[in-house]
């Protein structure tokens, strides 16, 4: 039987200040709890609903039991209500995972192909733009002030699975600029007042590409220190494109692979 | 003051079948006003809120039904509990617009940039990919069957005005295979599971690019009629991606305009 304090722990993960005092967070959703499996993610306690899982019950919440115990997480089975206070999901499926947030952090970055989030306040447009990162080969996504906690359940959704394996920090803007320069990498602004970039570009070997809010753009602070801004260019009737288009957009442009041609293709 | 016939008609506009009946779909939201005025769209009502608009009111509101009534549109004061039964949208912001669907049909396709959407369920999604398309230059969209009505309030604010001004409209599959052909336009269709295509590629002056659900793809139906099968090429933990994001990449690489030395840029 859970006790009131791990149910209240639980509970906790839905908001921020939870996460960030806990160190967990919740993986929901059979899809995303098969990627969980094969991460390096370690998770603490398999969250199971007694009406989905029990005797009689459905088979997949079994199997994930059992196999999330083997690799040593704490197995709790909760009564219906137990469960659905504290999954975030509108229609959950009987079974969820509290895991601990894999700890990226600056020393550990070797990557070249970083993708910064400067505001990106939607947790939905975080989520995406993560995944569209990993299918595009960015290695490494930060996240400064103001971006939504890629952590929350809605990120964590919309990512995927690309949150359990493209490393994530939160950094904020100063320390990442000074990591850039450390780096020896470039960083890239989108704003839609600067010039279009193409695929083909001349490409640095370390690149940092800040994405900011669709309502606001990336901060001045990094603005001022970009080695380059730049734009998708558009048609002149659109002013805007949703934050995770226009970042899909500009990542495929920048990161994506130059088989078939491309200028700069080797 | 309105008839309860015409607040029955507007409150209709919320569901697929009052749009349909009536010919006539809702606008809302004051930058998407502005859109609508500066459109061909016709309006024939605009709503606006007492509490918002009245005496002491918002000057915005007032002058959105000036120029609205310059253009001849009827306008309609409401008591704040009627404006909020007819509008849609969480925060409305006290004016929307009733205004007649432009009805768009193969006979007037010029567009050598079609866009076609097939099972694409989510308005959010069908919207994006509108204004998506209008950004890099989609010349019409054809919404399939099983794709959401692109004149639900959730459709027309995810286009963001796209849909005043690029010709949208309805088809069946068969219909829309005949008309391609005869429009002497290729049919190339988005699949995971396709060989990747990449900006630069040949492509013919009349095309039809078809993008699916993100569960079950492009119909068989068109599927067995492609030119072509294509698709991003990712890496290959990710399997798929949000289809407003991945409908964006494949119309930037396959209909983007090829400044700066595309392989087939002239």
């Amino acid at each position: 039987m859970p006790t009131r304090a791990q149910r209240k722990l639980w509970r906790s993960l839905r908001r921020r200040k939870g996460r960030v005092e806990s160190g967990l967070f919740l993986v929901e959703g059979r899809r995303l709890l098969a990627d969980l499996l094969a991460s390096d993610v370690r998770v603490e306690t398999l969250l199971c609903s007694r009406a989905a899982g029990g005797a009689g019950g459905d088979v997949a919440v079994a199997e994930l039991a059992t196999r999330f115990g083997q690799q040593g997480a704490e197995v709790a089975w909760l009564s219906e209500s137990e469960f659905d206070a504290v999954t975030a999901t509108v229609t959950p499926q009987g079974v969820a995972a509290v895991a601990r947030i894999p700890r990226a952090d600056w020393e550990s970055v070797r990557g070249q192909r970083i993708l910064l989030l400067d505001g990106v306040q939607d947790p939905g447009n975080v989520g995406t733009l993560i995944r569209t990162g990993e299918a595009l080969g960015v290695q490494i996504v930060v996240c400064l002030p103001g971006t939504a906690d890629p952590w929350a359940p809605k990120a964590v959704r919309a990512a995927a699975g690309s949150g359990l394996r493209v490393p994530l920090l939160a950094s904020g803007s100063g320390e990442a600029l000074d990591r850039l320069r450390a780096l020896d990498a470039e960083l890239w602004v989108a704003d839609a007042a600067g010039p279009p970039v193409y695929r083909g570009v001349d490409r640095p070997p370390g690149l940092g590409l800040a994405l900011g809010s669709e309502a606001h753009g990336v901060s001045d602070t990094l603005r001022a220190q970009a080695d380059r801004i730049v734009s998708i260019g558009m048609v002149k009737s659109v002013d805007s494109l949703n934050v995770a288009v226009a970042g899909a957009i500009l990542i495929d442009r920048i990161f994506g692979d130059r088989k078939e041609g491309g200028p700069s293709a080797p």
